[in-house]
């Protein structure tokens, strides 16, 4: 009998955590996606708050474990007692925040407040009216609207319809607080030589985004079927339209096609020099 | 002299990848947080992905290290090298993946790829589509929009202005792929007894947001100041009508009030056993 070697691959993963659980899950995929062979299995289990929930955890890992192959937990508990009851599950656990939480709070000169599921009050308050008016100025902006906001814009992401534009502009708002606009380049466009005008006294802040013509198709197709607009022609030539145009005013410009929207995001802030509101 | 117990508690915080950073930010934000006295001045450094720019955050960490308090830098990188580089600074280097790679690389029966900032490829592109659709649909039904889309939703948030529908819906949309539609528990419908109309058919589809109406007010008053819709009794007489909907009806409610977007949203996913499509 051949051997069924996806299967043997598979491997449950575990994200426990006595609050959001968004840090053991990031962590996890970030070295889990390290290993090529390996088809993960995730699940989450959030707000893992108290002695009964976390030995309800302990019995999944461990019926996954009787079961197959052996699971692996990655937990960040604030409370000690819990993480360790944790660790006392038949999976591979790895308790993210225990582990060096002795060292770090003596480098830190200072004690860990232990707390459980900690919510954390005043500064979270702000924090989330920044990214709420970010927000609000990316869904007012968003594809060309309310270019009169453009003074209040951190940056200004330029492109053709379907680059990725609107997604980045919302992911810079809701992480970062940034205060992104984004303008679609449209073949309207084309009769003008050079940015159009609107744009132009806001040249530093624009950002263009650019994409592979058969990637562009074929998003634009899922979108409209058959239209001229999604036809492959189209999408090279408003491509090179726009590649034209950012070369020539010298507008920095990532390629999307094969990026994450945390990739796209996170190299704009880093080549554009954005400041993080949040 | 008195000591300036503020300063003393600041410390610089480092967060360093070959990759977006993001890992290493969310764990550090997490295990930093739970230490309250100190006061973290964080700085990442994305993207540092040869030996040069290793080479640049070294000498960025050890000329803090000399000035002051030992920063912390957290790091990840798939390239052990290069985590190497980073741990001969004068910081106190927690890296990340390196730690747990040779103990999960047993018990995962794999050997790590040890690329340089990872792409991902194929998957992505499948994730990808998958959260765009969701932002196009939490764009098209924000807000009470497009309720002829209410079939495809997963989720359809309600709740009076400002309660965070908004961003919770394009949180869900962004990170998991969810469809949520949003929409107003307005004045308006205080005529009417019971759930509008044209939400009876999606009942076991609605989650409620609430706040608390002195900080509704607060949020209202920064859109609209001295407006009869930003009044302090509006505020508690909108919430008191939909609290008793959400009660009459069995909709499950969240309280906004001290919570992160992040936290908001994985409640939901938690509580309305909702399943992430990315």
């Amino acid at each position: 009998m051949p051997v069924d070697n996806d299967r043997d691959h598979e491997r449950v993963i575990f994200c426990v955590s006595d609050h959001t659980g968004l840090t053991a899950e990031a962590y996890a995929h970030g070295i889990i996606s390290q290993f090529d062979k390996i088809t993960p299995i995730y699940r989450s289990r959030p707000f893992s708050d108290n002695a009964d929930k976390v030995a309800a955890v302990v019995t999944e890992v461990n019926r996954v474990a009787e079961s197959g192959a052996r699971p692996v937990v990655f937990s960040t508990f604030g409370d000690r007692t819990l993480q360790e009851q944790l660790d006392g599950s038949h999976g591979f656990v790895i308790g993210l925040f225990n582990h060096w939480m002795d060292s770090l709070s003596e480098v830190l000169d200072a004690k860990p407040s232990r707390q459980v599921g900690r919510s954390h009050g005043i500064v979270d308050t702000v924090q989330y009216q920044l990214r709420l008016d970010a927000v609000d100025f990316a869904l007012q902006t968003d594809d060309g609207l309310g270019t009169d906001h453009y003074g209040r814009a951190d940056v200004i992401l330029v492109g053709v319809s379907r680059a990725g534009k609107t997604p980045t502009s919302l992911y810079l708002a809701m992480h970062y607080a940034i205060r992104a606009a984004n303008f679609p380049l449209s073949p309207d466009d084309h009769s003008e030589s050079g940015l159009p005008t609107l744009l132009q006294p806001f040249g530093d802040r624009l950002f263009g985004l650019t994409i592979e013509p058969r990637r562009l198709h074929a998003i634009r197709t899922q979108r409209r079927p058959d239209s001229p607009y999604a036809e492959l022609e189209v999408c090279r030539s408003e491509l090179a339209y726009t590649e034209r145009l950012f070369r020539a005013e010298g507008i920095p410009v990532i390629d999307t096609t094969t990026r994450s929207i945390e990739e796209i995001s996170t190299t704009i802030i880093k080549q554009a020099g954005l400041e993080r509101r949040a």
